[in-house]
């Protein structure tokens, strides 16, 4: 196949939707085993949401244009990638209070290996002071990670590119606007290149208002078994590491290991500071014990500049899970973030492009690779482990 | 045709439902290039909407029954008759979160040509204090604009009347109930004359409860360009104007002016008191600048003796729109409302009926005939322009 | 038929979903009358709803996988089993904001004739305090009666047994869990005897947590016309009674009678403690006025200890309706029901079972000798109706 393909899936504008689509390779114009499938779940939670999985013959992954284009989960050579949450998910937003439980009600939908936390706010939910209809400075309640993850896409395309290896890719667009309020469309394209081991988000966040609007974005990239196990790690080139909260010296010094699934753990994070190349490319790879397995976000620190770490290290049945968040802020209160100068403010019709990849080591060697490649980066830089929160980064210090 | 023709889409109790339905003329049994058209839309915000388009030859209104019978949109000879919303829509209420945003979350699903403001409370959010399920007065907090906008039809039908010109009309009802609450039913009809430049809303409000309630109804009719550009007028026959708050003197003076589309701009609100004939019959008419079209929404001020100007000339992206509001009340907080004597006590079993036209102008000479008729009403009757809000009409001022 | 039959109507989990399914008394495999409907609802507020409807061949029910398996009404013998609520249901919890009205917006969905409230809380809306993400105490609002009604089942099946008189029967799973929150499993089976007058529920809520959980649970039993009129009692072996609020003497000494639809009348609700055989089972009948009509509650006092009667004999349109309702706890504010010792500990991987039984009465005998049974198990133990509310039951006291 020389030329480039695209299927419509969804346009609302048009009144295009299709419910079920199967392209297998030949149709795709691709060799292999390659294929794309979009359907329409129903019963529980997840009645009515749109699922489009795209298998690049080697890797598979489903996004969910009903939650904001998330990637559902994957599965990489028999390895799957993403967690196991206490709730069912895909969970249609329909079924999603954010504002319930104290501004935690997003939890409610929370089961995705990726899902953008934005676009007007993240972080934990709080108060803050926006301008009403009539321009007055009125307080308002922001739920935890804010809205985009639980709206629909109004738009979802498939594509294939050309060439021997071509990329197979699922576009959308998600609005995050109504009247009076900011006005953000997500155009997002989420590719995968025949036979690959990796996939990539390109993210264009743009400002649809004539006024700058406020913008925060996070990739809460969560993932289990097998790549987390007891004594996996993270491993990522840092220039400077907080926790966020007081927690024990211990827990502090090995921030970057992962513990077995247990009961009744609370969840710890931490703030890092990432080191990266000329151009700000960096990755994070957390890998397994047995340094067999491993999973590895990159991005890049000119677009994403903070990095979260959510060690969430509960018994299987809670949610055994960490999550890599590289983001432009860190995840605490707006409030917090803007006075700390980590909110974006995007001009009328300007863009904000993200560029994101998360790559899978099936074996020893190539997490190896991935290990020297972190070392490289990290080269004479040193790492400052702070041993408790501070100011800048925590409201809790 | 000389019989009446019935074509039922809804009727929950019966489970009656029809996905899709497309009348030609010949089917409606009228002549020319009339149609009626239902369908189902899918994807983005819109998944599961249904939508009922009535076409009379000459103009076009789509209502839209899962959006309580709201109409959506219009178009007259080309001319569009609505908005353009931040927000895509039409919106399904399952993605409506109301209490959102200190109680704006209703601006969610907001992009209707018309919509409807209440049952039992429309304006602006605030606390008030209702009985609750044990009789004590609890503090409640009341959503903008209420309920009905966001409640599913139970019953929708599609009529054709007889004649040379027959009407061409939906009709459905939507209840406002749960136990506890008031129960308030709406049942409307929305016609059009075959080849008219009009439709009419005849609305019933029946109180289903064996005790009097509160009820409260606003039109929130909805136009932007072509009607409105800059050097557009609102031009109606009125007693009394007054600012919602303290503007700008020059503001003040220009109310019946509109603005280019501005970025930026904070809206304005004046809330007038109509002139009418014997019978109460009244119009308000915004026409263009160059004054060759027009759009006017007929009411009657003994059913709906406020009439609200919403003035909200931002930019094309953010909005630019008028909202002409005909209501039993001014759009402020139920409580003040009250105590300006402005909320309907509906009696156990009584109805609450409007009338309510929308005439499109798509040219000159019908913008002047319509201005001349304003001229008429507004006879020797002295329009009162306050420079500033009126306590009785505002909890600004 | 000698073997057990299986039909699986919805497997979130392996994408099993049945959107139709009409079973015969042969397809089924019985004798007479008997089948079962699955259908989904459109429009109105039930748009998008699964019910499940068994028919013995003497009495139909029909259960609503989409409002987390409760029983929506049922019939006998032309007597309706239920009531008519004010809001037209099913209705989709996509539609239910349950924290609206100060807690109260679960009212919006409630139409059916048993509704389980619960699993993590049930009874009054009120503030409690419960660990965040963090493990910190936060204040959080609790709505009325819980989540477990607004859950749709995420697994649904029915299933014919063995023998002359097999039991049909729909069985269910729901799951009330999200991550940093209570993980509560209800595994039921709802079932009926061919050419039975009764049917059965049997719950299991599992604890899917690695921590111990709160759990609550009461079945909301409402029945209106024709069992409840006019000189209708409530007949039940009790040991005591109080008033949950003060009522007037006249009122307390008439607990057990029951009035005419009454417009204007405020709820009364009466906390009881029944008792049982040695094995903890007993009773509530409701029977009308003639003596020849009665719907009994068959329950057990070890798994539901405590019974609340809530007495709504309002008009016929606003909800003519009695509710019985055995429960673990009775229906205050959670942190109330915590301080008396009536919430349940639930460790990780138990289970709380309930069985319950409503039983039909059609004539005089049948409904005399319920009375009966209700006298023996009565015997000699007194009967204490306090005066006023207790402290240890009521907060109001």
């Amino acid at each position: 196949m020389k030329e480039k393909r695209r299927w419509v899936l969804t346009d609302v504008d048009k009144q295009v939707w299709v419910e079920t689509l199967n392209l297998t390779a030949g149709e795709l114009g691709v060799r292999g085993a390659a294929f794309v499938r979009k359907r329409t779940l129903h019963g529980g939670l997840s009645d009515g949401v749109d699922v489009v999985e795209i298998n690049n013959g080697a890797m598979s992954i489903t996004v969910v244009p009903t939650r904001g284009m998330g990637v559902w989960r994957g599965e990489y050579k028999g390895n799957p990638v993403g967690w196991v949450s206490p709730v069912r998910g895909p969970v249609n937003p329909m079924f999603v209070h954010a504002n319930e439980r104290g501004g935690l009600g997003w939890l409610g939908g929370f089961d995705e290996c990726i899902v953008r936390c934005g676009l007007e706010n993240n972080g934990s939910p709080g108060t803050d002071v926006v301008p009403n209809n009539m321009g007055e400075p009125t307080e308002m309640t922001l739920n935890l990670h804010g809205r985009i993850a639980n709206i629909p896409a109004h738009f979802v395309a498939v594509e294939v590119g050309k060439g021997a290896t071509p990329e197979i890719s699922v576009t959308g667009m998600v609005d995050e606007a109504m009247l009076f309020c900011p006005q953000l469309r997500l155009v997002t394209r989420i590719s995968t290149r025949l036979g690959s081991n990796a996939f990539t988000i390109t993210d264009e966040v743009v400002n649809l208002k004539s006024t700058t609007s406020e913008m925060q974005l996070l990739y809460h990239c969560n993932f289990g078994k097998p790549f987390m196990d007891r004594g996996a790690r993270l491993v990522m080139p840092l220039a400077e590491t907080a926790p966020r909260s007081a927690y024990p010296a211990k827990e502090v010094a090995e921030w970057s290991l992962y513990r077995a699934p247990t009961p009744g753990y609370i969840e710890q994070c931490f703030w890092h500071v990432p080191v990266g190349d000329a151009k700000g490319n960096t990755l994070a790879l957390l890998r397994n014990a047995a340094g067999n397995k491993g999973v590895a976000v990159r991005f890049n620190l000119k677009q994403l500049p903070c990095f979260s770490q959510w060690k969430n290290t509960g018994a299987e049945s809670d949610g055994y899970v960490t999550g890599l968040e590289p983001a432009v802020n860190f995840p605490n209160a707006r409030v917090f973030e803007r006075k700390n100068g980590r909110v974006v403010n995007l001009a009328p019709g300007r863009t904000y492009r993200v560029d994101l990849t998360v790559e899978v080591c099936g074996d020893a060697a190539s997490v190896k690779k991935l290990e020297q490649e972190v070392r490289r980066l990290q080269g004479k830089t040193p790492h400052c482990l702070q041993p408790g929160p501070l100011a800048k980064y925590s409201p809790q210090a």
